[in-house]
């Protein structure tokens, strides 16, 4: 089989390769001649899941491999002239285009790294804003940067691409500098395609609106996170901690397919939402089609202007994959560690390696089963929780998060996200206690303070529980009524309610509310009840915003924990393809809408969770 | 200090010691002259608050100790001559017994291990029982064990000391032999203070409550869990996983006293609660008076008799002390491991060392923090999250529990509870699948189902959080109204609500209720807000049963997710000192009926949630 996905080049869930690449920018530069392009984007399109099912069954089953279905790629640029955002697709065997198509221009392009250094260029050396930074005469040797955010939306009719340039003062000229310690009070506004000054913005520094004109910078010690540039000493009462496998992983990996234990799934990774996992099975039965991140959109709850956009969506605005981190040998993980590379684009169409996007490793996570017979205590029958760990970690500007997928022996799969990093800042004079707080953030040092927001994730699973036809539904536990049957009060029993129609369900804390996926033709022969999954789904608050905002419209798959939709090719992303300036017209809950039968049906379930990180006080200080 | 508190023998909070139990004994003994007595528990009687602050605050400020207050002992005891069940408390220093009262007579003392040997051992010799395990017409080697129940509750008349008789058929003579696998259809019910056969309930076999009479034994194949009795071979391909502490762990042990990084907190122990940490401070900051588990209770959902009355309190009943496994040396943990041993009182009212019942070891979490500036992608920082675990392990019959207080290097503390073990069983005539299943269960294996049930916990939080004077509130996210101050509808605050006076609070996962301890006397610098603890508190389903079940009134606790009392002494587990065969006349409910003021107050947070462990399909199998 290992042979067979070699000799036949990438598998169909493969990330795209770099020859793909290149490939895909000369029949495009070929195709529009004279034209020179701006890439952003050349990623696999999804294989056609109907065509790629005979040949992952074959796998599978270790039958006679039918050809894949061929490789197409999606290509994401602009033309250089027009400045028009166009996509193409395009076949890789056959090198045949598709079709190449501009986009209304209501849609704004993702935002990637080279466009950010480029828009932080010319931000700093616009002469208004020189002018501005010249006014906080600042002390020698200390500078300014420029974070340039997602320009969100607070009107239909804005069809420029805009930045929103956060300002900050760098103290030490260091990289690992904390900036965000010290925000600047004005934030231009930039056309990233025009490289015009639009507008400039000036914060509010106090409890309300009012702005102020900007004023020569008061000095406040940067709060640091580098070690080397902390104040204290390091603590240094922590002995080694090593971890050792010295004959070796327990899992093998050949291309992008890894095994371990009863487990075997490809690997794949885009752009967009960095790692995706495919086609998962178990002891050679199948379990899931594709699981990924979706979405995951940030806002603020400041609701001054020009904080009331500020709501990054960062999978759809700039990608998971694109702001991956190219994690060193040893760095992040213990023990023994394997690495997945990727590449994207370059905006020449030329491809760049991206080394060690995605890290594998094997991690003891506790007892797993631990029994002793009470009669005899000395005798326990014990096994420890060994897990696989698939990870990537992802810097959005002030944010880092981990994704880590755990495998485990017992056919489980947990999803474990962690946000870390810092906190996104806005200025507040509050070096005075009398100064107060706002009711919208909390004070984090001297001069600044950091909004509250949320973190509404969309984890989009793909189920395939013994087969491609599923059903979801619910599970409630709930008292049986008093009677004949139930004479003393103390019977309760479940009770479940199926998914019939694509639709957005509440969670139910009251009645444990449990969703699973089910394959009704098949039974487990013990329990005598379809073969099925749960989602640990643990109840959340959905956006707190207004439901007429923007922030709102713009995320409706956060209004709501569960949504069940029927399969249709390019329904991958909860908040539609293009979100960066979305308006809120697409997403997932168009299509809800349809009214599909999910009932044993080709169906995919979205699960939106905040990860309730409000930022309030912390531990004692 | 150290030397302090070795050369003033056990501190205030230290479990009992060999020679305390021994002079318990002895003085008890001579206070009844001529009565041959039946030792249940000699443990710690909790110092009286008041008294031992002036002494933990002396060595938390490193100032010259006061003279401890004295220690003093708790005996639960019956007469041997009368059966009555007896308290005394004795004050160690001055050999002075403060009391000596029999207890009203519907008042149950705990079970032992000594109690549950006993009661196996009259069960299975009573010729009664012998006569019907005969009709099962047993192979040569198959033998019947006994798994001696709790009693519970059905009647507030009922003041024997009963136990329900659960048997099983033994398939094989081996420790390991999973007999849950094969319950038998009848179950004695015994006195155990007469030995005298009560009763025998007949177990319903099928769908309803109908029983039959006990007939020749269908031999099936037990359901096997332990390694060496397994059909099929285990897994070999696990690679070994091997932590290495070369420079030995970073925590220090004194006595009863671990530090660790800047925690500094005592390991007591004792027979019911077993682990309880006390007097918690970081960097030298009050921050915990006392954590435990208070009471954990597990009520099952099948309504048909005797199950109705099966609700263990296995805190209050039997005792997560008693029940402590001893850890053997590098079993079930890695790393460098360190243990405390504890001692209990046997029948006669000698000391029994209990080995290794609570382990300490450090482990590593993943990433703590990560940050790259996303200019210079080759530079982070990343510190990994190392954590101390004090860890205890409990065999309740079918059930393990896992209890491990994590301490993380940023104050937090998270108590982590794992349930392993095996489910326990009821008979069912399920081999034809034409049967189906009852819905309050699920099947399990050939002729045997395994009830629904809930663990409900209580965790209970004694804080001192900068002092011992503190506030429970909780706090929510909403919408700002629209409006002057929320053009744009993004805006969203905190809203506060101080727990005034006692009571128990719902969770509301809608407003993302959360409930934090703060000490109004104490601002945060930073934040100009009073310094606080949060609980992360994951909403649950609370209990199932209806309100007027006896499950219900025994278990008032498990209701509410969240209480507050003021801090008494003798308060300290929430379904009240006995729970064996309880009425539901004690606990939680009658405290805060009190309505004592709680704000700036000697408090208790106490937080009940369900394991949401209700027995459905597993994963795909």
């Amino acid at each position: 089989m290992a042979a067979n996905l070699a000799s036949a080049g990438p598998g169909p869930f493969d990330p795209v390769a770099p020859n793909e690449i290149q490939l895909a920018s000369s029949i495009l530069s070929a195709a529009i001649p004279g034209v020179p392009l701006r890439y952003k984007r050349v990623s696999l399109h999804e294989p056609v899941k109907r065509d790629v099912i005979p040949y992952i069954e074959a796998q599978r089953l270790g039958q006679q491999l039918p050809a894949p279905p061929e490789r197409v790629l999606q290509i994401l640029f602009h033309r250089k002239d027009t400045g028009a955002f166009c996509k193409a697709l395009l076949k890789v065997r056959s090198r045949q285009l598709i079709y190449v198509k501009e986009l209304p221009k209501n849609v704004q392009a993702p935002i990637d790294g080279d466009e950010l250094a480029e828009m932080e260029r010319v931000c700093l050396g616009h002469p208004v804003v020189k002018a501005e930074i010249e006014k906080m005469e600042l002390p020698l040797g200390v500078t300014v940067c420029c974070d340039p955010w997602m320009y969100g939306t607070d009107s239909l009719d804005e069809h420029r691409r805009l930045f929103q340039c956060y300002l900050y003062v760098v103290e030490i000229n260091d990289p690992l500098n904390n900036h965000y310690s010290t925000p600047c009070t004005f934030s231009p506004v930039f056309d990233s395609a025009s490289h015009e000054l639009v507008r400039m913005d000036f914060l509010p520094t106090g409890i309300d609106g009012r702005v102020k004109p900007t004023s020569k910078w008061k000095p406040v010690r940067t709060v640091q996170y580098a070690h080397h540039l902390l104040d204290q000493p390091l603590r240094s009462d922590l002995k080694p901690y090593i971890v050792q496998q010295p004959e070796g992983p327990s899992y093998s990996i050949e291309g992008n397919v890894i095994r371990w234990q009863k487990w075997r799934f490809v690997v794949g990774f885009n752009d967009r939402e960095g790692l995706v996992i495919y086609n998962i099975t178990y002891d050679g039965r199948n379990v899931f089609y594709r699981l990924s991140v979706s979405e995951m959109t940030v806002p603020y709850g400041d609701p001054r202007r020009p904080y009331h956009r500020k709501q990054a969506f960062d999978i759809g605005d700039v990608g998971f994959g694109a702001s991956a981190n190219e994690l060193a040998l040893g760095c992040d993980c213990l023990g023994h560690i394997s690495y997945f590379d990727a590449y994207r684009v370059d905006p020449e169409g030329s491809p760049v390696k991206m080394s060690n996007v995605v890290c594998v490793h094997e991690q003891d996570a506790g007892l797993q089963h631990k029994h002793t017979n009470w009669r005899d205590g000395s005798t326990a029958t014990v096994v420890r929780n060994r897990q696989l760990v698939v990870q990537m970690i992802c810097t959005l500007a002030n944010y880092e998060y981990i994704f880590a997928y755990m495998f485990d022996q017992a056919a489980g799969i947990e999803l474990e996200v962690r946000a870390t990093g810092i906190l996104s800042t806005t200025p507040f004079e509050n070096e005075d206690a009398a100064n107060g707080t706002v009711p919208w953030a909390t004070n984090v040092g001297p001069g600044v303070s950091a909004p509250f927001h949320q973190h509404m994730f969309s984890f989009r699973v793909d189920p395939a529980v013994d087969g491609f036809e599923n059903t979801v539904f619910f599970e409630e536990s709930v008292s049986l009524p008093p009677g004949e049957e139930n004479p003393y009060g103390a019977g309760y029993v479940t009770e479940d309610t199926v998914i019939q129609k694509s639709s957005a369900v509440d969670t139910s804390v009251d009645r444990h509310r449990v969703f699973k996926i089910r394959n009704d033709s098949v039974l487990n022969p013990i329990t005598h009840k379809p073969v099925a999954y749960k989602l640990n789904a643990a109840p959340s608050q959905m956006l707190i915003m207004g439901k007429d905002s923007f922030n709102v419209k713009r995320a409706q798959y956060a209004t709501k924990p569960i949504w069940v939709t029927k399969y249709q090719e390019d329904e991958l992303f909860a908040a539609g393809e293009f979100t960066n300036q979305s308006k809120g017209e697409d997403g997932i809950q168009n299509w809800v809408a349809r009214g599909d039968d999910v009932e044993k049906a080709d169906l995919v379930l979205w699960h939106s969770k905040s990860n309730a990180n409000l930022l309030n006080d912390g531990p004692v200080s």
